[in-house]
């Protein structure tokens, strides 16, 4: 086959075959195709677009470029969760537990945070000891032991998206409904699920942000969960502010253990429950996801779900210490609090620029490779249309630098916006769609 | 400067700056940035195109990555003549030594054929002797000697053009206006011309099939020309039928000596006077394109032109012997004629697949590099409109290889259709811009 001749169909709008889309997937992964060329077909992509058809054929293309985990062997539904990432967007930690304790088997391949969002797998290694290294076999053990295992992508999971992203990453051709599509569903496939409940986030502090772009990636996502004979839901919900309170790899961690133990923010409790619940519900473990949702109320009431997190850590190599006794976590060096220097009611809150903050403080990474601080972060304690007054605290910063702090102080009140007016909460759940 | 944010830039439509477009070219050039970036940055250009000024900008930074030859030493006005590519165009074998006749200097870098397209460096070579590549020392001297020269693009001129030549060919992005004229009017600017006569051909055996595009690029060449304070003059012709009888490297000088001792095909004496008018006329040794094309005609009778060939091709090293006698070239080892089977009026030639036959007989090259044979080729003895008879000659085919005969005169026909009612001959010169 002719790579430019197939470079030019997708230019000119034409449809690939599958057998042209993996002649370009593969050969691409084995190093047969330049990147130069791969580079220009999804600018060409980035452009043109893919058809349903194209996008399973691309997803399968990089699912079948490694493994595919058998999970057969393990009793139950096997259910993931991916949220298209967002600012203070700690649910993995949350849900995970809670739908293992229902009986769900969650089988989770996760991220790093880069740029303003954080990653579950950095947010579990500021947990000393637990280890997201694991190789297939303890994938599997450690999922059969405890019903939830939380690790990050293994050489052997679609390695052709790992080259892609790369180089997606550095070609300015990131935000492709097909190419995130692929990416995502090639990597939930190989985990070896049954179902997927989805949370795509839209506002100023998501990929997404307008709403019509979050539908139509959900569409995309659900069309091609729906071709390879997965059921799923998913979830269009509110990122114009960050989710919970806390930002930062412990303090993510922390907020979690908290709200595992019912000391819930609102819209935490909330979209947790409901992500929880819509598991569950997947997992034929609830008749619809209200009752998921009640279900997973009970679970964290009965504490049966912080002893999952308990035995889900355990099983990871993780000391249970902190996560017993969480204030005994060592303290950050420096720590700031923001007084507010206004009245009036929370009208906007820059959330892109909110989690960058809490990466320059140390809890993020500029690109991949970067170094964090597992300690940094901010605890944000205001929400839109709440009402507040000069010289109430509105946030705190945690920081290993006196210097970050301060950078971060100098333009941290541009990030609000206050009104006269009394202003309504957005609503955090928007649509759900299956 | 950030790579990725100016590839995102030019993706999103946004307008790149003169410093931003210098360090995408020079980094390119320079190893400093990696072919995949520059390619999706090519296919962002594709897609989202470039402003005037962009284009200026690009072609600058691309002439600046290499040597402007300083011509001032040389009395007269250099002019040159580039046409974007035909079949059967030669008539910068004809043009060149008219208008130095003429008194003008014609300082020419030219190239290759690829794909379907004879190029001039090709056909001069088929000239037992005559050297092409030429240094620039070589090339100034020639210049001054003989009032013409004829060379390949050195490793001075446009080494950035060279690079991301190479590049477009296997990305898909030829067909760009702003890429096209940055590529063509860089080599030309770096030649040290003064003044430049573009003919644009629009065809079904052209790079711009569509006449719309054609002038548009018309119209980009035009204004990066004035940018650089170059005159300029642009022609759109025809090219729905090869221009002239001959198609070869060989046949095409053949065809020209004839051309310079007035054995002219109309087609081909219409364009070339008027090409080489137009260069008399930018150079000033005329009033008008008309009389330009008038003491092109007489330089034609006289016999200077001609004289001028013998010259020139006796200072780039080429034996006369051929030129002189073109009847004693060597003949090719395989000659076959083409017998019409059906009656009519020629309505349409498909030039595209005429100009692949040709380069399957041995004159052309699938990719660089690649060996031609300069014997090889067409004599094709019909134009639109022409009335034939069933058993009339409209052809003549030499190769090397009898397969290689056999293969082309399988598919000749269907090359040519003919109307049983009389069909108007297309006009040559559709439009003039200046």
């Amino acid at each position: 086959m002719n790579t430019v001749e197939l470079i030019r169909k997708k230019r000119d709008g034409e449809t690939l075959s599958e057998e042209e889309i993996n002649f370009l997937v593969s050969s691409f992964t084995k190093d047969k195709i330049p990147p130069y060329q791969f580079s220009a077909f999804l600018m060409a992509v980035y452009f043109k677009g893919m058809n349903v058809e194209e996008t399973s054929y691309l997803t399968r293309a990089m699912l079948n470029s490694g493994k595919i985990v058998r999970l057969s062997s393990i009793k139950g539904s096997k259910i993931d969760k991916h949220s298209t990432g967002g600012v203070g967007d700690k649910t993995s930690l949350i849900v995970a537990p809670i739908a293992a304790a229902a009986g769900i088997k969650v089988p989770m391949i996760s991220g790093r945070g880069l740029g303003h969002t954080g990653g579950t797998l950095d947010k579990l290694e500021s947990i000393p000891g637990f280890k997201t290294n694991q190789n297939l076999k303890k994938y599997k053990l450690i999922l059969k032991k405890c019903g939830a295992v939380l690790i990050g992508q293994t050489k052997e999971i679609a390695p052709a998206d790992k080259l892609i992203y790369a180089l997606r990453d550095v070609t300015a051709t990131v935000e492709s409904i097909p190419l995130i599509t692929a990416s995502i569903m090639s990597k939930k496939l190989a985990e070896g699920i049954d179902g997927l409940v989805l949370d795509i986030k839209t506002g100023n502090g998501a990929f997404m942000k307008d709403e019509k772009d979050a539908e139509e990636l959900a569409f995309s996502l659900i069309k091609t969960s729906k071709d390879f004979n997965k059921t799923v839901i998913a979830f269009i919900t509110d990122m114009n502010q960050p989710l919970g309170n806390y930002i930062g790899n412990w303090l993510e961690v922390y907020e979690s253990i908290k709200a595992l133990r019912g000391e819930f923010a609102e819209d935490l409790l909330e979209l947790s429950t409901t992500l929880s619940g819509a598991m569950i519900f997947l997992g034929g473990k609830a008749g619809s996801i209200d009752e998921g949702k009640e279900i997973s109320m009970s679970l964290v009431k009965n504490g049966k779900a912080f002893d999952k997190l308990l035995e889900i850590v355990k099983l990871h190599g993780g000391d249970l210490k902190f996560i017993k006794e969480p204030g005994k976590y060592p303290k950050s060096k420096v720590a700031e609090k923001i007084i507010s220097k206004e009245d009036g009611y929370v009208s906007e809150i820059n959330t892109y620029e909110l989690g960058t903050a809490a990466a320059e403080l140390g809890a993020g990474r500029k690109k991949l490779g970067d170094k964090i601080d597992p300690k940094a972060g901010i605890i944000f304690k205001i929400k839109i249309g709440d009402k507040i007054k000069q010289g109430d605290v509105i946030a705190e910063l945690f920081s290993g630098s006196d210097s970050k702090i301060e950078n971060v102080k100098k333009k941290f009140h541009r990030l609000i916006k206050y009104s006269a007016e009394t202003v309504k909460a957005p609503e955090l759940i928007k649509k759900v769609f299956s």
